[in-house]
């Protein structure tokens, strides 16, 4: 796409088609203005056929508001809606609406709250909440969905695979294999969920963080059809990066000749007293190769340098590569700890498209109007109980346990105070049967999750550095149980509605159904 | 992402950092003016795990040049890898470097032949080739692969869902779903493959197609909030888009609720001399759905109003919609073509993320090196003779039979001339036994698949309209046999080498195996 053309495509009409003509019908219906609350959240965990997320790293937000912050109806816009025509060459929008648009065509009218980026967040919760007039808000609908599913979605398949890698750096290495600018936005929420560092040069840049690489295949190739080989290419990388000396060592055969040739120039930058970082793996089979060459290293005194292993990992293949580690590493005669712990993750695809499961199912649901008596709730039924969305006007509490675990997330109405219930009732939010009644000395805190952000167009929240929603999910995540963390078949954990708002749901649904 | 940041993200560092610290070892070398020549292919087509595909539509070339003409390192790029430091605190690039970028980092100086978007293409074939300075011939090699991968994947999956569909019309919907502004590229990919329209309002804006979109069951939703029903719903939009009625009927109970409302008010526009469109359902079993909705409207006198099908839909799922219609509308005493010729799909997560494989494997690879005398041709060996490269400057051509379908793509040195060869010999690439012998009279047309399209930085190709390149996709596909372009386990088109090619990869690998 050209530059000039950006503009268009990316500002304010980043949006799907049915939310402006909903707004124009709005606005014929006088009901544009009209304050109305949708809830945005997701119904279900990424499920990746083999293995299924027990929860989520919420992302996406600061990047959200940026783009709230700069985009409005300008006059390219109105100029593009006024030549829409109908089936019957007729305009489709109509020039008091554009002209409406041209003056109130902005997000400064809506309030925001939301979970802040790097908490862990569940189904059926609302993470983001936006209030206002009707017209903005529902046309704000496909740009918010798309901007935080899926850095939601990267951000959760980061945490699960820097888990599986049990801690170990892990760097982010997909942009060729992402959704073309995309990835910018993905590297982002790898870095929240887990990841240590990109390769993606450009928004490492931009969110302060260093760039990582070193070398790929090609460099070797070069030197080779030049008729010199894999030494001269290592040596040449050493000569120009003595201290960052990272060697990929299988363009030819990793330990026939990648290896050698890679002690070869760690010996000599040690005689002129450097230090090698490490070597990367990124073909075969990675466990036999890291232990057979930790082994290697080992025996020519490198205990302490790095095997990078890339290559189509994800978090199955690398829980699959430390158990073989852990065979392989007995039988050769060397501690698996002393493999393991000079171990970095490349990880490219499956983070980036979080393959299996390549989309986040975030919607965006009408949940409450305001009338002059105060705020309606709004309910869209569902032959599927599940997809019942929770109605009205809620807050989001986090109910901590008494060994300081989070146990649930539970729903309440605005003017509930769960701090000040004991016992403290869970209702299951669609089995009626099903409910627990907390004492207070089961509960060690209760914490409001949702925080407001951008308060009729003023940015009103402090947004946190990417080191500080890194270290919320660090936090976040150590008060899981172990069961929900677990990577292939997690417990479940409980989303839950108060009596209350159980209540109000049931009588809604049955007055619908009365109709 | 602030407006501030985007030219660092998205200009020439939007890049792996391993290739500017490869650019920067080829200066220090003098390596990094030396001509050399890269070729992209992906190795395998898109598997989905139930099915796969068996042709590709290449796509992403027009937005890749877009791209190449406007960036190049800046103060601000410079200024960024100036203060890249190494593990002990040195700088990472020499200040001669970064004067060297400052003045030559940029596309201008090299030259790519490129197979034209929408032409049907296949693995291993070289669909862009890059020849010029090596240093900038790296460095483009990770954007080239995200602005080439992505538009591809989603072009052959929209041809997939179209195919499908039988030619119905079909809705790109998925920009919620998308990787953030990569659905920009997404839905101009699906416009290449196979849809007819998008719901993205921007990037149809840019692309000159009208954006489609109705309403979503918000629309009912806040009608029944506010004490009204899904009927006053439907007559404000009849109201507001009296040529341009097309409702959503499931919000409530399609056959009980809405598609009676939708009745009611299509009967009120033809009174008012209005021609109702359609309507869309989105939730249960929709081929039921569709064949008891088109039997009613039949009924009410609306044999042509559209049935837009929208929920979950792939290439699979149209399948078995349309074979449980025809078994339904026997059944229902109506005719299957009947329900069919209204169709329409509105298809979105899976085409957008082609769900089941969501990324091309596409790679870029070093095949020759200019010399004096002329190209000396690189190779890559791997342990898997499937993933050596074919080696050297080569041509590209497709064969077509005496009936005029597409029976091989063939590669040949670049100085071979296969429409003068009688037989023409088509080996197979990797395994000596397997080979073809075309006489003359079995042979129809011999194509040369690439075109210069930029040449040491000058655009020396018309960039076809959309539209032209949607005519080429149709032209091809409908060149290639039905068994290669069936659904489910295709055919496998043949990518042959020249005898001479053929013979040129044996001696390489001969040679380096002796080495």
């Amino acid at each position: 796409m050209k530059s000039k053309d950006k503009p268009l495509a990316e500002g304010i009409l980043f949006t799907d088609m049915y939310q402006l003509t909903m707004a124009h019908l709005y606005f014929r219906m006088g009901l544009h203005e009209k304050t109305v609350q949708f809830d945005h959240f997701f119904r279900s965990y990424p499920d990746y056929g083999a293995h299924k997320a027990g929860y989520c790293i919420n992302a996406g937000l600061e990047w959200l508001i940026d783009w709230m912050q700069e985009v409005r109806f300008g006059d390219r816009e109105i100029e593009f809606l006024r030549q829409q025509t109908g089936q019957t060459g007729k305009r489709l929008f109509g020039d008091d609406f554009l002209a409406w648009l041209r003056q109130h065509g902005h997000f400064g009218r809506l309030t925001v709250r939301a979970i802040p980026e790097g908490r862990v967040v569940h189904p059926n919760v609302p993470l983001t909440t936006v209030q206002g007039p009707l017209a903005m808000a529902q046309i704000l609908e496909t740009p918010l969905l798309n901007m935080l599913n899926y850095p939601t979605l990267i951000a959760t398949r980061a945490a699960r695979i820097s888990h599986a890698g049990r801690g170990q750096l892990m760097l982010e290495f997909g942009m060729r294999r992402g959704q073309e600018r995309g990835v910018n936005a993905g590297a982002r929420a790898a870095l929240i969920g887990g990841a240590d560092f990109s390769s993606n040069t450009g928004i490492s840049g931009v969110l302060g963080y260093e760039p990582k690489g070193t070398h790929a295949h090609s460099l070797v190739q070069l030197f080779m059809a030049l008729g010199e080989g894999e030494l001269a290419a290592f040596r040449a990388y050493a000569d120009v990066y003595p201290d960052d000396c990272l060697l990929l060592v299988d363009t030819i055969n990793t330990l026939e000749s990648g290896l050698p040739n890679a002690l070869t120039v760690f010996d000599e930058l040690r005689q002129k007293g450097h230090q090698p970082i490490g070597i990367r793996l990124d073909s075969g089979d990675l466990a036999y190769l890291a232990v057979q060459s930790a082994k290697i290293l080992n025996a020519a005194g490198y205990p302490n340098v790095n095997i990078v292993l890339s290559n189509q990992l994800d978090e199955l293949a690398i829980l699959q590569i430390l158990a073989q580690i852990r065979d392989e590493s007995a039988r050769s005669g060397i501690d698996a700890r002393d493999v393991m712990k000079r171990l970095v993750y490349g990880v490219g695809t499956s983070l980036i498209t979080s393959a299996g499961d390549g989309a986040l199912d975030g919607v965006y649901k009408l949940v409450a109007v305001q009338e002059q008596d105060g705020w309606l709730p709004a309910i869209k039924i569902s032959e599927n109980p599940v997809k019942t969305p929770n109605p009205g006007h809620k807050n989001v509490w986090r109910v901590y346990d008494e060994r300081g675990l989070a146990t649930a997330d539970l729903l309440t109405l605005d003017d509930e105070e769960p701090t000040e219930m004991n016992p403290l009732l869970l209702q299951h939010p669609v089995d009626a049967r099903i409910n627990r009644a907390l004492v207070d000395t089961a509960v060690s805190h209760i914490e409001p999750l949702l925080t407001t952000v951008w308060d009729e167009g003023k940015l009103v929240y402090g947004l946190p550095t990417l080191a500080q929603i890194r270290q919320q999910r660090r936090a976040d995540i150590d008060r899981l149980d172990s069961g929900v963390r677990r990577l292939i078949n997690p417990h479940i954990y409980h989303v839950s509605l108060s009596p209350k708002l159980w209540q109000l749901k049931q009588t809604l649904i049955a007055n619908f159904k009365k109709k």
